[in-house]
């Protein structure tokens, strides 16, 4: 009792204290999984001190006057993450508080043109009608994508100048000074951005489409053990597990798409070219969904509760974990070719191990799997075998999709890291012409895709190597 | 080669014209598939004319001077096509214009006492450090879903007022002018989007999350047909069907938790209630989604190269169109009850139904697919059975979270529209108590699902029956 309400007293100072330190390691959690917030925090702190510099010195000050102001609300509105998206506002920005000055001055001449009465009247109707218009715009697909924000501050600007205008006689002089702060604003958000280690999210595309052919990659090297310690414990797995790295893709469609869009605001950077076919990342990107949707399919019957006896499973064992593994592998291999930006032909080596072991299996079904009785316990197992099955055309598919990017955005070939006396080795797997790009040698690359993906993942993705300007 | 010559000429102004008829056309269809944009557009055009009258009337810009703009600025920036959005931005940025003006006049008293020279610099300390760390906070994500506008309106604000203040003596005053202007901007977007034609966003996501499970119902009713007919064909079906309907439930995910966070911000109207278990529409949806996996799965084996020979499917025809069509029926009545915001149990009939035929499924496939001696033409259609006892449990979970939803939204219970006569008929499928539901009886509800979905779907989603205030 005593200690009871003891508790109940220090209970409301002990739970903010509690909340006060939460809310710190969730600080400290947010800055440590990407540093870069951290950098971009103080970027923004940087770039509207040195954009007040407008009120501290009079001379400057004494220019603009009021309209100074506008150039802070730019950095504030226009300061982003990422390089792209910062451009893509800047110039949004830009561009239609031009135009829309250019129209709003037009509209003003036109109205002052019908007298004092008609004046009003004419620009509340133009107001109105160009309202509209531009918000019934903002809804084609299209523009909502890329140039929203430019739309928006086109109505903006219009208003603005136009109504305005009706008191203020200067209105040509309001309009210049308007959108020589904003150009003002939006080159010193761009250029703090670019020059203070510059975020892009071009960068951050290429490593996401490579982390998730790894994230697949991942989970089939180790399905097979996975699915086959489930028959000998006899147990369906816990729910959670290391493998479900793969959950994040099933969903990254719309994330993937933004990022394309804001990528092509980017300059050339690095290796990445101004017109980096972006479009062929969201193909590969696609294309791996739908592996990942195979592979939810496969992750399905780890957790399910009907499951084929150990002695039905320990029949396919060894062939469906040399399919799945295979598979496995020639994803990460394609992972870290792509992470890399070489043009690698390590992965076609394990296709084709994997497209024979997919015969293999087949053969040990037809053979040895129909020799039980019970169709319904050797139907999970079926099911899983052919899924397997069906992931080795899926990883084909990817193969093809990587390819043609590689080519597409002039990746260089990787530097062939092999003796000749191992070209002759049959062991070391088939050594195949790579179909769909232009110039590829027979060449058998040995990457050490573990290791170095793992070093890289340990890095933030704008810092991975070779990748930063 | 003269009407080649001929083509050429007209070619640029053709080609022109044909873009123009094109962009036409898709307006007109923006303008089909959801008339809202419509009136939306002279909604926003009405509000900026309204907003405009503070430049018309000299009494009201006497009195607000050149501030009076930025209710121009804020009608544009805050009125947004629902009115959860509206309200979320223009509650933020009122809400952060007051704190930050505050902040901001606080840390302009505190730099003047500190003499001319150290004014500008105390001044662009507190801009840097306040900036730093309202960026970083705006990387929290549940800053980020809710908080992030009025984050960055609250940065702006102190920006403005602090650094202005140097300059400007009447700081307090300026305070004031712009904090008014953007009460009076923020109330006029919200009043001409709650009382002209309100688009409620609750009632979209509410509405999408009972469209999505009726494309799972429309799926796999058609299921059975579509698969049976392939095999009777020998062939596998097109890449493309109207069965696809499901495919974009898939990447629903981050529109529907978009939808939820913006609902939040809304009041009562009609039957949502200010505090709407908008959670449980997400975990519905979620649900939901994982069974759109399955059915992907499934779909899967209708356009797979490897299928089963008629022979083999022929004997799970009929156990399978049964299971497939029940838990499609259920899903259907689930979808129908919870768009007219009933309590209904017209689905449990269906889903014991679909259970039962799942029991009768697996007895076929013990009796007498064993029989068949090639176990590799077995596997597909086996799976395809045990995938379709999968979605039974999905339907079932689907099923149990509409219902807590329907508790937890306190819907009316549907009125019973059966005669006592029907109850006695077994034909008519099984009446089970329904579980979870508080005070829910013992009721068989026909309802035409069918039909009044139909009627639904032509309507746009906000003018669906009884949803609208």
């Amino acid at each position: 009792m005593t200690s009871s309400n003891h508790e109940n007293a220090a209970g409301p100072l002990t739970r903010l204290w509690g909340k006060i330190v939460g809310f710190a390691l969730k600080l400290k959690k947010l800055g440590k999984d990407d540093p870069r917030r951290i950098i971009h925090s103080f970027k923004m702190g940087l770039a509207l001190t040195l954009v007040s510099i407008f009120y501290y010195f009079k001379p400057l000050y004494e220019g603009f006057g009021l309209a100074a102001m506008w150039a802070i609300l730019t950095v504030v509105v226009v300061f982003e993450f990422t390089v792209g998206s910062t451009l893509g506002r800047g110039l949004n920005r830009m561009l239609a508080t031009l135009t829309a000055a250019a129209l709003g001055i037009g509209a003003h001449r036109l109205a002052t043109l019908s007298g004092e009465t008609g004046e009003p009247i004419l620009i509340a109707l133009f107001v109105f009608i160009i309202a509209g218009i531009v918000t019934f715009l903002r809804f084609i697909p299209q523009i909502k994508a890329r140039y929203d924000y430019g739309m928006l501050i086109f109505l903006l600007t219009f208003c603005l100048i136009s109504v305005s205008g009706y008191r203020d006689e200067e209105v040509i002089e309001m309009a210049f000074e308007r959108l020589s702060t904003i150009v003002i604003g939006s080159c010193t958000s761009v250029i703090v951005c670019i020059f203070i280690c510059p975020v892009w999210i071009g960068v951050d595309l290429h490593n996401q489409i490579a982390t998730n052919i790894e994230k697949l990659g991942n989970f089939l090297e180790g399905y097979g053990e996975e699915y086959f310690k489930v028959s000998e414990e006899g147990q369906p797995r816990d729910k959670s597990s290391i493998l479900d790295g793969y959950k994040s893709v099933l969903s990254s469609s719309s994330k993937e798409e933004t990022m394309a869009n804001l990528a092509r605001w980017e300059p050339r950077h690095g290796k990445f070219r101004f017109r980096h076919p972006w479009k062929q990342y969201l193909k590969v990107g696609s294309i791996t969904r739908q592996c990942a949707f195979k592979i939810e399919a496969l992750n399905s019957y780890l957790i399910s509760e009907i499951q084929s006896p150990p002695e039905v499973r320990s029949i396919i064992q060894e062939a469906s974990t040399a399919v799945s593994s295979e598979c496995g592998k020639a994803l990460k291999e394609l992972a870290s070719a792509l992470r890399k930006m070489t043009k690698s032909s390590a992965a076609e080596r394990h296709i084709a191990n994997s497209k024979d072991a997919a015969e293999n299996l087949k053969s040990v079904i037809r053979s040895s799997l129909s020799k039980h009785d019970d169709i319904l316990q050797i139907i999970p197992a079926g099911a899983v075998a052919s899924l397997l099955c069906e992931v080795v055309k899926c990883t084909e598919e990817i193969a093809d999709a990587a390819h043609k990017l590689a080519s597409l955005a002039h990746f260089k070939n990787a530097k062939p890291k092999v003796t000749p006396e191992q070209k002759e080795l049959p062991s070391q797997g088939i050594v195949q012409p790579v179909s769909g790009i232009d110039g590829m040698h027979h060449v058998i690359t040995i990457n050490e895709p573990s290791q170095s993906l793992q070093e890289n993942r340990n890095l933030p993705p704008a810092m991975a190597p070779r990748m930063e300007v």
